[in-house]
Formats: structure tokens, C-alpha cells, sequence
């Protein structure tokens, strides 16, 4: 069995020798740049734990697993131009550090990047990977798009939330435990609990990535808390609070997204204000919670011996406990 | 066998079948206008006469046929964004008719929906397929990035410009027609020979449009001629003139280019006089026929009766004789 550590190691490594066509270097330089400025690797990472559940050998499903994490990179690179975001994990983002057409096109050729890792799946198994991987693929499309349409509304259910997030996000977590437990020759039903357990995993990540952005230590989360509360991002803190408040509420509420109040400080505090007095951390700390437990028992009902699941366990409990 | 306009109508009606995920219509929209604004569907009608080439039987080739049409238009998309393009097909670019955001996004889902329909490829040739659509893809990208490069050079050897053109332009050609002909269960070698015969056809088409953009009759042609001068478009005909001229010639080039002009009319006009002394127009007549010449004589050794040649061979002389 490997560990989270050697994981992330053999992942780093599969992805340094990633090769590319040469013949255009500048198409290949923002691909390089986005996949060297790391990230938790968490979707190569569980998809061969996923693997390593079912399988001792986990290496057919190396290549594969990081054509997820290139997928991943491709999203984020086109998402940043839709955002306008200038940085990314600390660094300026491609369009920023190129420009949009450059960002456009080498985030293009990573999607047929991403194909070509999971051409090198085995084949006795690719079509079954290649359809799980390019339905999440077609999903989290679906998913920024209802993300942006969003944005732009005035009020959105948490349900709604949910399945953006659902789509987005968490359908792509799904789809790498479920990758690689088919690689590593689980049952079919096996491989249906596990895209649900990732499903779990990956909507309670998101919570909580919330959650850290309001309430999170600044010291260890490295970004000053408030962000998405500055920015008037549609976060579950913001959409449950929408669905809760009193018409007072709504009007304070109102008032701070509107732009009218200056000092962003301020706004921080009022809109946590209305978040406390309407109980909106701890619903949506229980409601992660519900999540997580849901994917623990997911877990528990894969029919492989429990000290198997151990590695596993322990990502989605350092996901419970992270801060950053 | 089926002829050109069977082919066309199978195309145009398996285009209008196509299933979406339908949970963002918005993002789906923009899909569905590109596709409908219609166009020659030169890849997929080919692909199609490649696979009847070898079989009487084309239904399994018709899905993949259309990934490669979704594709093509994918890459139309975003390359319009990245040329600012207002207009395609006399119908406003998506990017116009919606904003940048959607047209990068809804150009990516389709990667995803050409994958979608490679991956229904039949079993027995799915892998090769999909390996050969996908290494054209990476090149179509590689070619993209050659053009935006060249466009900011000063001088580019004609060979560059045919490397490039061959890459954004003749390698899905070459693909479409070697994917048609190994679902219709050509041996090796004739699906070699093919894809060198759809290779030498794409590189001849496009030369000729360069050739049609500035000596191609506006009542057929449907724009008016020479706006590939009026922009300084790095043509065949241009690079070409700027290898051939003279110190004196190269002056006049350079003056026109700079923008300094202020008629465009005029622009074109002297433009024109400096490739009519030096013979640009039959230099690159005759380039595009050696093309065509080549593919004639690679559809001849195809292993394969000469009657099940006549549509592809009606196809390349129609590309000959065309003026739009």
C-alpha cells in the first residue's frame, strides 16, 4: 500500500515527464508553467488510492490519473480568463503572465493533453475510463456555466448552489476514485460506491472551502478571510443566509452587496454579523459534516478488507480538519 | 455507393440529432448556432466517402464523422476570438453574438462533445481513431500557435508557412480521411496512403484560398477580394513575394504594409502589381496543383476498384475548379 506522501511524489514526478509536441514552444510554455505552481494533486492523488484499494500494482493507472490533473489545469486556466483573476496559487495567472489568446489556446491543447493520458489506459478498461472521465469532463462545463449564469442572479436556492457545486467540482472527484478503481479491477458496485464516496468527498471540500474563506485562520489559510464576502461572491454561507434572513436581514444584507458602503472592512463585518446572528457557520459546517459521514459510510460499504481504506480515510479526514 | 449530396444530407441530419447534455441550455446554445450556420462540412462528408471507399456499409462511421465536424468548429470558435473576428459564414461569431466568456466556454464543451462522439466509434478500431483524431487535434493547436506567431514576424520562409498551414489546415483533412477509411476496414497501408492523399488535399485547399482571397470573383467568391491584403494576412501569396522581391520591390511591399496608405483600394491594387511581376499568382497555381497532382496519384495506388474512387476524385477536382 502507498502512502498519501508517496502519492504525491509519484504524481509530481509522472508529471515532470509528461511529453509534449515540440514543435511549438510557446504553445507548450503555459502548460508547463500551470502544472509546475503545484496544488494539492488531490484528484491524481486519490484516483490511485482508489486504485491501490482494489490493486498492489497501481502503475497503469499513473498516466491516466494524471490526465485528470491536466484536465483540472485546463479549467483553471480558462476559468482565470472568465474571472479575470489575476493570480493563482500565489502566481500570476497565464492569461496575466501571457494574455487571453495564449491562455485560450494552450488551455485547448490541454484538454487533448488530458486525452492523451487516458489513451495509455489499459485496454481492457479504457472505454469505460475514457466515457467516466469525458462525462465529468462535459459537466464541469455545465457547472461554470451555472456558476457564471449565478453570478448574475439576484437569488439562488441552496439546491441550486449544491448542484453547481455538485458539477462543478465535486462530479470530478467522483470520477478519478471511480478511474481508478476501475484500473485497479474493482466490481462494478464497488465502483459505484466509490464515485459516490468522491461525489460526498468532493461536495464537502467545497463547503468548506467556504467556510475557510470566512472563517479561516489568515495565518494558515494564507489569504485574508472575507475575500468572497468582499468580492460579493455567491458562496453557501451567502445563498443560506439569502434563503434565512428576515427582511431586516435582507436589507443589511442588501446594503453590503450593493457596493454603496466603502470601507471593505466593514462590509466584512456586518455581513458575518447577519451570518452569526442567523446560525449560518454551524448549518454549514453540519451540513459538510453530513457529507463527510455520508462518504465514510460509502466507504465502509467497498468490499475490500477495512485496513485497506486507511489511506483514504485519513485524506478525507485531513480534509475535515484542514485550514488551508 | 452515396454521392457528395447523400453524404452532405446524412451529415447535416446527424448534426441536428446530436444530444446535449441540456441542464445549461446557455452553454449549449452557442454550440448549436455554430453548427447550424452551416459551412461545407468538407471533413465529415470526406470522412464518410473514405469509409464507403472501402464498405458499402457507413453507419458506424457517421458519428465519429460529425466528432470531427464539432471539432473543426471548436477551433473556429476560439480562433475567432483570439483573430477578433466579427463575422463567420456571414453570421456574427459567437463571441460577438454572446461575449468572450461564453465563447471560450462553450467552445470547450465541445472538445468534449467531439470526444463524446469518437468514443462510438465501434470497438474494434476505437483506440486507433481516437489516436489518430487526437494526435491531429495537438497539431491543429500546435498550427494555431504557428499562425499567431507568424502574424507577429516580420519574414517567414515559405516552408514555415507550409508547415504551418499543413498543421491547422491539412492534418484534420488527412485525419478525416484515414479515420473513414480504417471504420470501413482498410488494410494499413491504404489508410497510410489516404491519409497522405487527404494531407496533400488540405495543403492545396488552403493554398487555394489564399489564392481565391485576392484573384477570386466577388459575385461567386462573396466577399470582396484582397482582404487578406487590406489586413497584411501572412498569405502564401505574400510570403511568397517577399522571397522573390527585389530591393526595390521589397520597398514598395514594406511601404504598403506599414499602414501608411491611407486607400485600401490602392493598397491592393499595388500590392497586386508587385505579385504580378513577380508571377506570384501562377507560382502558386502551380503549387496547388503539384498538391492536387500528388493526391491524384496517391488515390490511384489505393488497393481499392477504380469506380469506388470517382466521389473522391469528384471532390478534389470540384476543389480545383472552386470559387468560394
Amino acid at each position: 500500500m502507498y502512502n498519501q506522501t508517496e502519492l504525491k511524489d509519484l504524481v509530481e514526478k509522472a508529471i515532470i515527464n509528461l511529453s509534449y509536441n515540440t514543435e511549438a514552444e510557446k504553445l507548450i510554455d503555459p502548460v508547463k508553467y500551470i502544472l509546475s505552481i503545484g496544488g494539492k494533486r488531490l484528484r491524481p492523488v486519490i484516483a490511485l488510492m482508489a486504485c491501490n484499494l482494489f490493486n498492489d500494482k497501481i502503475d497503469e493507472a499513473v498516466v491516466p490519473a494524471i490526465g485528470l490533473e491536466v484536465f483540472h489545469n485546463f479549467t483553471l486556466v480558462h476559468d482565470d480568463i472568465m474571472d479575470q483573476a489575476p493570480m493563482r496559487r500565489n502566481f500570476p495567472t497565464v492569461h496575466r503572465k501571457w494574455n487571453i489568446n495564449q491562455a485560450v489556446l494552450s488551455g485547448d491543447v490541454m484538454a487533448f493533453i488530458a486525452n492523451e493520458c487516458f489513451l495509455q489506459t489499459p485496454q481492457r478498461c479504457l472505454l469505460k475510463v475514457f466515457r467516466e472521465f469525458n462525462k465529468a469532463a462535459v459537466q464541469v462545463c455545465v457547472g461554470q456555466q451555472l456558476d457564471i449564469d449565478f453570478e448574475k442572479a439576484t437569488i439562488i436556492a441552496h439546491e441550486e448552489y449544491l448542484r453547481m457545486i455538485e458539477l462543478k467540482t465535486a462530479v470530478l472527484v467522483a470520477a478519478a476514485v471511480k478511474i481508478g478503481a476501475i484500473i485497479g479491477g474493482a466490481k462494478d458496485r464497488d465502483a459505484e460506491l466509490i464515485y459516490e464516496f468522491g461525489r460526498n468527498l468532493g461536495l464537502s471540500f467545497q463547503i468548506q472551502d467556504d467556510l475557510l474563506d470566512t472563517y479561516g485562520d489568515s495565518k494558515v489559510f494564507g489569504k485574508i478571510p472575507g475575500g468572497d464576502i468582499i468580492s460579493n461572491k455567491k458562496t453557501f454561507l451567502l445563498v443560506k443566509a439569502f434563503e434565512l434572513a428576515s427582511r431586516e436581514q435582507l436589507n443589511v444584507l442588501h446594503v453590503q452587496l450593493s457596493g454603496k458602503t466603502q470601507d471593505p472592512e466593514e462590509k466584512v463585518r456586518k455581513v458575518i454579523d447577519i451570518y452569526d446572528q442567523l446560525n449560518i457557520r454551524s448549518v454549514t459546517e453540519n451540513l459538510a459534516n453530513e457529507y463527510i459521514k455520508t462518504s465514510f459510510s460509502l466507504l465502509d460499504r467497498i468490499d475490500v478488507p477495512k485496513e485497506r481504506k486507511s489511506e483514504l480515510k485519513s485524506v478525507v479526514i485531513s480534509l475535515i480538519g484542514r485550514n488551508k
